[in-house]
């Protein structure tokens, strides 16, 4: 079943590919810049810091619907062990296997294609077993530094949570901006709160999963036309899912990801940051969120802070 | 044989055992303070950024001589899938199995043990295969944001990279220190440039392994003198490998991490940040280098970045 | 607490310790000879082949009640790659992360300890992180071809599938024995069929894990006076779970694996296996069953095959 | 480069696609039948078992030149640990990761394809990452027993191991068999000694893999002419390494895998066997070498154990 004509003309609307030229793999993380991380870290008042990293472990929000995606298995490889001898000062080692984007995580662009095509209109055949993503894998990133800004979509309701069938709109988005007092612009990391994280620390896995609220395909054009550098949210899929319409899996993945070039991230705790900015009243912060360089990875752990 | 007199007359000058209290995990991540963080965040002036992790790969610096610590093994589970069926949105996933001191990492303070004690105090029993670290692991530490200083031992002298023999003192240090005009304090961290890095960088994995400059076991009274929060250089041991005194096998990890209580970082790349700072002409930055959570490890990997 | 006077009593009676000398590892798999080997081929007659392992896949019977035991991921690291160049032969690898015991395989004498013991005396404190087993690794069986015999406890009772709460009894291998119109021998691996694994196979792991008919903790006389060189069936747990009597978990696994030395098998399925007994009327066969040796390993996958 | 006609020539000749029907996914493996199984269990004497696998662990074969195929890498989850509170009976829990083909293995018929085909015609993209091999994947062999012969090329010309840059010929193989004092025929799994896996044993494993003596590209002739089931030896590419013509890479695995449909076996380690045979006076055995059922895999470790 092909893409709808609906998804073409939002795709088209919000299309960066050649924007950057045509060897670009960063997408609109190019919209952070020095001066953007200057004003970004002119934003820190308290020093409070505000990790947003699910915790690493067996007991992840992985529930093996999703293929090959396994929680983190963590295990020991010495343990205080000597390994010059008797006496000496012993050392503990570990290793871990896990989904990369098993927790807290950035798609990198290459998590998704359509048509055949990644971003900037490279073949989705560079993505291989062999070498992973040839084009776009997440080591091209380097660093993420930026503006921070929390849209408290569930708090700017009132609510806890936003519920399981509720698609975030644009005019949500307008909606917590205001909450927020402030503007999101070029180079902010946005950060979308729906309370969905809430679900999953209560210990409920498949509820967290499934029916979850989450960014509405409205909302590519409203990141698009405030040149946001990358947008994270508390949720599994980062999308509402289901989907808003039928038949149109993950059509927010393709606009983000493809068509527009911007980093999502997905299982972020944004619980502590909610209360911290309620408390200080301010939504804006120095957000570090520096993916970890797995080479030709199409996604990746990300243990983010936000600086107040 | 036990630990000579020398190690623990030493070990009794840094010990912090109780200091933060008989429940503390955090040893001298303690000493960074909403007020050190803001006075990093001034720091920032260019807004460019250094990332200082080394890319995660097979071809990583593990060669096999520690066992079970492996570079990491980068496997595709998905790729271009179409998860919800033909002509639908596709996406790839991917795995990865690794050392969790394979590449750029943090030691958590019990990476180390010695005379059947971790930091505080605590029994070295307390890591075990079932749940790995039952205290100071890694997921304790939450974030680590904070000036960093970059000491260029190297440069200071006029090298690109010290001696495989030259122990670090901290002599040198203030040397560095000097050289690059500003005084480390209370919940700085402090970046040690050895150059040794450039060997790896070269394609020498044996040769960047061993010999190996690195910290003197002089040097731990030195950062707990200034009251630093944690260290990091660009070698594989940390400390100088051989070790100074025969059969004193890893001292330092033994005074940093038992004794003191401070994390250390190893396999950080601190070239391009070298170039930067003398560039600039400041060695003192932002630093975010929070550890991935994995709970109950004794080091994880980690992607820092600094700020200039 | 302290395991119970009625545990030590039959402890006693089964012991093994120091009948095969003090440095053995192999417990009653010494009962196999080259001799029961033979006449273990001499039972072949139409050369049907059955095997007893489940397919190894992330699908497998664990649902993270063990923690650590994960169920197999399989992935790709090759797919059709021309490693030699454009046009040349493609070749395809692939790599897998699994607990060892996660499905059909062989417990080692390792595998259990009791009183700081694993069998023939030796420290349970010789197998670490480091190195695992140091003692009676799976890796030390070399092969294990057999006369397999199998105890059709759940036919022989005119069942398809044992109560969840049947602990299989002396009483009950004695009428499965006369069922199969056999006499249990020295050297003989026996397969004890409940039929538990058919809920399994119907998909329900939950149920299949637990409650789950099992053996008894008066089998291991049984097997001892017999002269039994290892036993297998088709349960997760190899012994009734819960227990037979409150708060004593895993007796039978202390009683064969730590006292007689006798290696179990769990996860067999035995259904196909029952089925060509009775259509062959006979349910003896020669029974190749050697487990990967894996160096120290405390239990390993097993690919077993009946030959009938 | 396209493959040369010499090459195309041999696959016209030794091709089996449609033998055994359009959905064949067995490929020479039908030609063990329970009449060539009976005959095995006749050829045993002596009860003597000779286990021919590798073992398994991190000091394994691979180097790191074959991307992915990593060594196992064993590691412990639980130690002793007593699961169901103290006192209780402990346990210990192992985990592994390691590539299929990284020891002693079977190739499965879509380790290899050429031409976009694997064996039988079918597409070569039926091999995916989200699946690995939807035909032909090695958990269709559900068993391996049969008449195993050991053509003991090293031995028949009075030689510990062949040099690097003998490719063993159809010529050699029958000198072998004449020194075996037995024909070769249909169902039988041949076992090729060129002694070279001495090289690995004694420690060089750069030299066990190349230059290595291995299988000419005109043994599949041979082996068709007297429809071998399969085939192993004793190396690690199982044909000659670097090959007999130039540019023409690993054109045996895409006669053997690819048109015949014969399964391949390689890193046996087939000394003990070759000394056990000339103590015995006698080449043939029954052979169990069942695979390990990872579904979907290219290939998989096996424990083979001959039997005398």
């Amino acid at each position: 079943m092909p893409l709808p004509p609906e998804f073409h003309d939002i795709a088209k609307r919000v299309n960066n590919w050649g924007r950057w030229g045509p060897d670009d793999e960063l997408g609109t993380l190019n919209l952070i810049t020095g001066a953007t991380v200057r004003a970004a870290a002119a934003t820190v008042r308290t020093g409070r810091r505000v990790p947003l990293a699910l915790p690493l472990h067996q007991d992840g929000p992985q529930t093996g619907v999703i293929p090959g995606r396994i929680n983190p298995l963590h295990t020991m490889v010495q343990i205080n062990q000597e390994l010059f001898g008797p006496g000496t000062v012993a050392t503990s080692d570990d290793t871990v296997t896990m989904g990369l984007q098993a927790a807290t995580h950035w798609d990198a662009l290459t998590h998704a294609s359509h048509s055949g095509r990644i971003y900037n209109g490279r073949p989705a055949g560079t993505i291989t077993a062999h070498a992973g993503a040839r084009f776009c894998g997440i080591e091209k990133v380097r660093s993420l530094v930026a503006r921070g800004v929390l849209l408290d979509v569930a708090r700017a309701k009132g609510l806890e949570r936003l519920p399981g069938d509720h698609a975030v709109t644009p005019e949500d988005l307008a909606e917590a901006e205001e909450h927020a007092g402030l503007r999101v612009g070029p180079g902010d990391v946005v950060l979308v709160r729906t309370g969905q994280v809430r679900t999953l620390l209560a210990g409920d896995k498949h509820g967290y999963a499934y029916p979850s609220p989450g960014l509405s395909l409205r909302t590519p054009e409203w990141f698009h036309a405030r040149d946001v550098a990358a947008v994270a949210n508390d949720t599994l899929t980062f999308e509402i899912f289901p989907p808003e319409v039928e038949d149109l899996w993950l059509p927010v993945h393709a606009l983000d990801l493809v068509e527009m070039g911007m980093l999502q991230g997905q299982n972020w705790n944004l619980e502590e940051l909610s209360t911290a900015c309620a408390e200080e009243g301010r939504h804006s912060f120095l957000l570090s969120a520096t993916p970890e360089p797995f080479v030709g990875a199409t996604g990746t752990p990300v243990a983010p802070v936000a600086v107040l």
